[in-house]
């Protein structure tokens, strides 16, 4: 079975031809030139379509079927794309259109992290889960359900928001207007804020800390002063895997899925994270009992979890 | 079809036949006497679903299946009741054993809190909707999620625990052990503290409050009071209700379901309780510029719910 799988981003179009099994069997990027009219665009990925299925010897009527994956709210049943904030796609049914230009074969949209949550499922951390959670630590919190070995995007197509749920009413001011929420607390914005704070209270107490070394203060500062036995970002880490693990146990509780999988860039932290994470986690899942318990990892699709998902959603 | 519906509880065994559109053709009950050996107990359901078919002048032959709805955690595949705290049953395969009474007519068991909530998807609330998901308000919080109208149980049987998602980190002492659960907010005790809280400072300060004239405080003290223009009531459903609204708020965000659906005591102020709640949920739903939006009711099904949901599992 040869699927293709596009993964459309702000910054480039990346689309690979995906086996049944979630391998790449060969891939190819172009430019979005997002500012460009939406034709130009959806030309360009129709053209990569073809030119990879031309690189693997194949026609297109050999291709089963095609999956984009978008970063927005999609509706999966009817092939539109609801709203997607950087891309001037907004209210266009990217399926049929692209499906036109494709000799009509059958393209499925998705969103972006929810794709990346199929991928992990089919060929990555949660080979072989039928229920898995992600969440995505990056700029902001993103997420994917995954039910049954299928995207659940709820009944409007925005499920699954889940840096979007209140981990302290009334507490840190969110991107989303709201205050408390969960991405508040576990983004790489906040763990920076955080270090930016602790930095601050050092310099007041005149406390010495590796964190002030840092050129400029990245989600990694506190991490690497962390590991060389730094007190300060030892205090800064404490506080970001307390709610990042409050944050997770919820989840949990609420979905009791197979694997609950940590990416976007903290998870390059990896089993240090997870070792951190998983005491945290246990003592405060409700199913501490229970004989069957979630497993806690780190991402491994990386930068193909777009291109795997979509082709396989 | 005919189907047979069990409502096992702590004192009542209630079940009842009922057809593929979840109207109960009839149903019975008899005491569950929790505290017998657990033969005895198996056999009185035995004996309630036999006295059932023949009032509807059937053979157990002419029944289709046998549904039973348990209050604790349940292995949906395998049959086996996980854990059940106030009946004799935990590591019972009830299935395997209910079948074998009952001239293996094919058994299912499901957690009473999903089986209410299939049971508004199927005749209640939530009558139509593809994914649901329900909170109930009593002594605590409980929960059900249905997706494509499934229950869903997660992969350990224990899923849909949501009172146990932290609302406030560091927060309420919660039953559960952790600090800050939504159940430590949002139940019908949480509302009582909140009240006897308000009951003390309008003590402190002086200020008259009609919720003192209660004989005891209940769940229903605070909103009578609110009814009749007392304004510490009108503080303490605030309260509530902003506490209440961020959970179900949250929830939505994580699920986009059809609907959400309020049951439990709390829930018999109805649309008195709905009027409350919504303006709050619509500030905070992230979906709030999507054109299919969650609706948010209370439950319909009552009693019942336990019966036709344990016969459509």
């Amino acid at each position: 079975m040869r699927k293709i799988g596009i993964d459309l981003g702000g910054t480039n179009i990346a689309a690979g031809i995906v086996d049944e099994n979630g391998v790449i069997l060969c891939k190819d990027s172009v430019p979005t030139g997002a500012s460009r009219p939406k034709e130009e665009i959806i030309n360009d990925i129709a053209a990569l379509c073809r030119t990879l299925t031309a690189k693997m010897g194949l026609t297109l009527s050999e291709i089963d079927s095609v999956g984009i994956a978008v970063p927005g709210g999609v509706d999966e049943k009817s092939g539109e794309i609801l709203f997607t904030p950087n891309i001037p796609f907004s209210g266009l049914n990217i399926c049929k259109i692209l499906s036109d230009k494709l000799d009509g074969r059958r393209v499925r949209v998705a969103n972006d992290a929810n794709a990346a949550t199929l991928a992990e499922v089919f060929a990555g951390a949660a080979k072989g889960a039928d229920n898995a959670v992600m969440i995505t630590l990056g700029t902001g919190v993103g997420g994917g359900i995954v039910i049954d070995k299928k995207i659940y995007s709820g009944s409007n197509g925005l499920a699954a928001e889940i840096g979007h749920f209140v981990l302290q009413m009334g507490g840190e001011k969110c991107g989303c207007g709201r205050r408390g929420c969960f991405e508040a607390y576990a983004s790489g914005t906040a763990l920076i804020r955080m270090t930016k704070e602790e930095l601050n209270t050092c310099f007041m107490s005149g406390e010495a800390t590796l964190m002030a070394e840092a050129k400029e203060v990245s989600a990694r500062t506190a991490f690497n002063a962390f590991r060389e036995g730094d007190k300060a970002a030892a205090r800064v880490i404490e506080r970001y895997t307390d709610a990042l693990a409050s944050g997770i146990a919820s989840l949990i509780n609420i979905f009791q899925p197979d694997v609950f999988i940590i990416g976007g860039g903290i998870s390059n932290e990896k089993q240090f994270l997870i070792d951190l994470l998983q005491p945290k986690v246990d003592a405060e899942d409700f199913a501490r009992g229970a004989k069957k318990r979630t497993r806690l990892c780190t991402a491994t699709c990386g930068n193909d979890a777009g291109i795997i998902g979509a082709a396989l959603s």
